[in-house]
């Protein structure tokens, strides 16, 4: 049988969600409380790798197993055993065409940019922080050159090993909401630091550095020596997974969080 | 000299604002970080002190030093040495008739819970978490019912040293974003775990445990035992203070987190 997880979280302690010898990743810690549930051993498949500090609202993930369990079993089971910082939210048993990384028909990412002149210190490893004054619509202007369908090489890590570097970028939107920007990203799939790539030339857009069109033009150059800095992990969330609506999986969370105002 | 700050900071880390033997607090942060930029001891008076795992979006403090320096330095010097979950906001020299915590109007504190069934993962210690669905108008129609001057001895904690339990509670407002529910309270000052018993009482009405009415019958009858459980303190954010205009001194933030909407 198998089986999909929604799960939710905090990626402060974490290496990302792979296995890496030095420190405790996500997965490990989701293979064990669902192989705790299943009393077997259990490998999950994600949809999205993130790295190190990086969070999700809604990572999703699958693996096969041989233990008949209810929907509920798998998701309050494997949260007795989870740590505090990550929970499953959903559990749906599938069919066995149903992959977690191949069936998805995009991902969507959120990057949030605190921006003041003072260092985060309530939000710290959960948003970036940029001192230099912000430009909304430079940064606007610039994220509709990215938009569609386009060859990210000059967007994607050194160390990438996807082997086609085209991505079709659904959504690009930069908004502002106070002292924060936030870029919301959606896109059949995402190179190894796309996002933060993308992130690292707004911000020198959005300080002034650039003008709009080089997000263009480092986009044509196809050569990531000629990009930005790539943003910090921490500002970083994996919103959701899109599937086709013959798995029936449950829709995208509205992750409403802290929005105060006096 | 007396100097004013302004401090932000997470809580989770910290026993609370103030010294304790057995962890560290924000208060010894603070003094260190200050004492440093001073060049002598410094001791540091706040508006309100926060319990163990509470956040401040702007927690006020005042200390004296002999030591000139300007605004900038006291603000960028003290945050060198502060750890990253805590920042210091703003600095400004003031007159030695202001005192934190005897000059203040009145604190603002909100309260966040996170109502579904699934514990929190990439939140946590930073919400509330309550399972029973939350009903919003029962919650509001008893929060008008502790709005004004009253005797808040039912809504403190045994231990609370505070000579009067009368209180104004000028501002309990209970809204709703998505899966998190949100008080936010205004009070020329708030006795121990008042906050966190309020949120007790109104958790029970919203979940159906009693009627709204109830809020005010807790009030009446001046007795903690006859209350409802005091909330824990994660969801709990000391939001800022309001001063004379006289001293200057900076507005109040509109703390803008995370709003995503899909």
């Amino acid at each position: 049988m198998r089986v999909v997880l929604g799960i939710e979280y905090n990626g402060r302690a974490y290496c990302g969600w792979q296995h890496q010898d030095h420190s405790p990743s996500v997965q490990e810690q989701v293979e064990q409380a669902v192989a705790h549930v299943a009393d077997h051993d259990v490998r999950v498949i994600c949809a999205g790798r993130t790295d190190t500090g990086v969070h999700a609202y809604s990572q999703v993930v699958h693996f096969d197993t041989t233990s008949e369990r209810s929907d509920y079993s798998w998701t309050f089971g494997a949260n007795t055993k989870l740590p505090g910082d990550i929970s499953v939210l959903w559990a749906k048993h599938v069919d066995e065409n149903f992959h977690a990384r191949f069936s998805a028909t995009s991902r969507i990412y959120r990057y949030v940019i605190l921006n003041r002149q003072i260092r985060p210190g309530l939000l710290k490893d959960q948003v970036s922080w940029e001192c230099r004054p912000l430009k909304l619509k430079p940064m606007q202007e610039a994220a509709e050159h990215l938009v569609g369908e386009h060859d990210f090489d000059a967007y994607r890590a050194v160390a990438c090993q996807a082997s086609s570097p085209v991505r079709t970028l659904k959504r690009l939107e930069v908004s502002q909401q106070g002292e924060l920007f936030i870029l919301d990203l959606e896109a059949n799939g995402f190179l190894h630091h796309m996002v933060r790539n993308i992130a690292g030339v707004l911000l020198a857009i959005g300080a002034g550095e650039a003008e709009p069109i080089w997000a263009k033009q480092v986009l044509d150059k196809r050569d990531r020596t000629q990009g930005g800095v790539t943003a910090p992990p921490g500002g970083l969330y994996f919103v959701g997974v899109r599937y086709p609506d013959e798995y029936e999986l449950p829709s995208l969370l509205t992750p409403a969080l802290l929005a105060p105002s006096l």
